[in-house]
């Protein structure tokens, strides 16, 4: 018996070596601790952080301000109006005009809502939305006054930036959502929260608060137009059934809309989000900190640790994948710029026609409706925080219709005030590609290239 | 002793199963003949056949005319002019407006170039390249007075379509390139063709032909614009230098610019080429033919063998491959649409202020200009074989920037005879974004989404 006990045992260890050769690369982190001693409704991070340490200090570094690897983002506080002064323009008549900065660390959120030039005597409360994990617990006992009411008049209620308790349970530290216009808004659409798994609760942790929203007119609620879908157009139509706007502009006139980083949107429509991608895949992959490894709570820019966020999947090199991404946004960029010299000119175009009381009002009101929709295009891509990254073909086939429309605003306004030679200015403009142009059979002679 | 050996031969067994375990996916197409003996400078597919009878079993299946899996492509010689009566418009003056059909497979290169009612009694042999391997031949013993030579009188001579001879050495079958104007346009960038490895040969075969060319002014000759690079930009600034145009749009009298399939290079500034994909691995995968298995002859759209073609580097299913294709793809197409609109547009506001004895001619000039750099991006995209597949940031870049050349060159047509009230019309339309607009302080009590 004692040869075929050999040869079993010979047998059973290779074929644990092919069970170590197969699994052997999948690493799991470290646990951490299971059984909190967080005091339930503790919202201040710093408790959380005894319990937490190695979290907490991950947490902490989002204090950090630098361009790191983006080319187009990074947590420095820099003017998006000196950078691009025809936001001035794009954004007149309203306060994004006067202040407008790119975004720091969510440890920051409490200076930055506080300290922008944008909020004044009218604010209201829902602007504290997503700025401190203070909000949930005042809406549950303030119900739906929460909103409008003064800003300033909750300030000393609303004690830290956003923190540990917006995304986690503080008894089994699982990822919760508690943001109450996501609630609404899934509730909108017919979803049940409880039924998402771990990895989807890795995106919708994130699309608490980065997402497209307004102010629901009745109430000042912070709301999402998701009612007919995700998409920039879906948010359109909704918009567009309602009435709804932000503001007029000041040079034009147009009823405009203000869109919000619409990341979540965005990315739900692109390659990462059709293959199960979570946001936490490149924004919080796995790190070493201290002695243990966790999932990384500085949230950033993935060019600053390609190595973890994008070479678990790719394994191109990190030089390869960072160009891919900058060069993907060079595009997007290029794109997002002519797209702000057409709105530029188009609003010129409109406030010239104004002046001139025989402005046709018809034409003049489908230039100002263009200029609006152009805008939110414009906005929908500039606004979002990843330059086009998190999606590139819909940014671009946005910004392409943005162009298109800002373009015919211009000419809109132009025919509005316009004289064109021949009396055929509508037909030249307006007209859509026909059929049945007559060729010339002469052509046939030339010397075309087949 | 023997125990020992029971113990080793378990042992061995089971280190070989690993061994295929790690191995056993990477499948070696069985050889083919290799002593070929196929007569020197042999030009018939037919003989080549009878010594790979497989191959040319392959090649034969281009006869095939279906739509397949393609939403875009395909077999079928489908008009254009039909599907998108616009493009007879943007085509005014030349042959393409009168008839421009879907290509077929290679086997019908005969047949269509000498059907197509583009071909008249001006055409000339150029229009022979890349549609028979009795080119070389006819160019190495007549020299560049090929060219020019009136297309009929080598009709004769011309007895083949594309076959093998025009990318296999008939000795040692290794591909090699026979095309006169690629050898000249590598010889233009210091590129030597020896030093192509073979997986660069498999794409370069195929940019013998699926590029963007012109006839050289002086003597006709088939010639590649890539002095400068092989982007889009990079041929228009050749063009832009030597003021090489094709044609003179019939209603807009602008000097257009007619784009050809360059697949090559959109193919290049995509993400496939990044990564070393060459045009054969999606186009020609291996598969089985007869009892053997080789690399496919039946050119086709990769979505017709998603399985051999996308599926050896991508897992996911045929299903979401397919998708992202076609998703992809009706974004180009919804674009590319917008510009046809927007051509079609400024064609009809340039034919309309032309008509006009007081347009300002430097404003006209302009306009034609931007017709004619509007027209090249449309064409660019709209040429090229994959629906901007090949590279869908690149094509959508391209057609957002055709977009906004259009819709100026409508507004420049229109400027060039209209009239705005207020006397502003140049700043209104000719204003690029600028700094320093003022801002109403008022809007800061507004109630902003910060």
């Amino acid at each position: 018996m004692q040869k075929y006990w050999r040869g079993f045992m010979l047998l059973s260890l290779s074929l644990l070596m092919m069970v170590f050769l197969i699994v052997g690369c999948t690493q799991k982190a470290p646990t951490q601790p299971t059984t909190a001693s967080i005091p339930e409704g503790e919202l201040d991070p710093a408790v959380w952080g005894k319990v937490y340490p190695d979290h907490y200090a991950s947490y902490l570094k989002q204090k950090e301000q630098t361009k790191g690897n983006s080319k187009y983002g990074g947590s420095l506080p820099e003017s998006h109006l000196k950078e691009s002064p025809a936001q001035v323009k794009l954004f007149a008549g309203y306060p994004f005009s006067e202040d407008y900065n790119e975004e720091r660390g969510h440890l920051w959120s409490l200076e930055d809502v506080t300290g922008t030039q944008r909020i004044g005597p009218k604010t209201i409360s829902s602007c504290w939305n997503c700025k401190s994990p203070n909000v949930k617990p005042l809406v549950d006992k303030m119900g739906d006054a929460f909103w409008a009411t003064p800003f300033a008049e909750l300030k000393d209620q609303i004690k830290h930036p956003i923190a540990c308790a917006n995304c986690h349970d503080s008894k089994t530290m699982a990822l919760t959502i508690t943001s109450i216009p996501l609630l609404d808004a899934l509730k909108t659409r017919g979803i049940d929260p409880a039924k998402f798994s771990r990895q989807e609760m890795r995106t919708m942790v994130c699309a608490q608060c980065h997402v497209e929203y307004y102010f629901k007119p009745d109430n000042k609620k912070v709301t999402f137009p998701w009612n007919y879908g995700l998409k920039m157009d879906d948010a359109e139509k909704l918009y567009e059934e309602i009435n709804f706007k932000d503001w007029d502009h000041k040079e034009s006139q147009a009823p405009m809309l203000k869109a919000q980083h619409p990341d979540y949107e965005l990315f739900s429509t692109g390659i990462h989000a059709a293959n199960g991608v979570a946001c936490a895949d490149c924004h919080m992959p796995y790190v070493k900190q201290g002695q243990t490894k966790i999932s990384s709570h500085h949230l950033q820019s993935p060019l600053n640790h390609i190595s973890q966020s994008c070479q678990t999947c790719h394994k191109q090199s990190e030089e390869y994948l960072k160009n891919q991404v900058i060069g993907t946004q060079d595009a997007v960029f290029k794109t997002k710029v002519l797209l702000e010299t057409a709105l530029s000119e188009a609003i010129d175009a409109i406030a010239t026609a104004a002046k001139n009381p025989a402005a046709k009002a018809d034409m003049m009101t489908q230039a100002r409706s263009l200029h609006r929709k152009a805008g939110w295009r414009w906005d929908y891509i500039s606004a979002e925080n990843s330059m086009g990254w998190h999606s590139p073909n819909e940014a671009l086939r946005i910004l392409g219709e943005g162009i298109d429309l800002a373009r015919q605003a211009q000419l809109k306004a132009n025919l509005a005030v316009g004289t064109i030679a021949g009396g055929e200015a509508g037909a030249a403009a307006g007209k859509t590609p026909g059929a049945g142009t007559s060729v010339d059979a002469a052509g046939q002679g030339a010397v075309p290239t087949p």
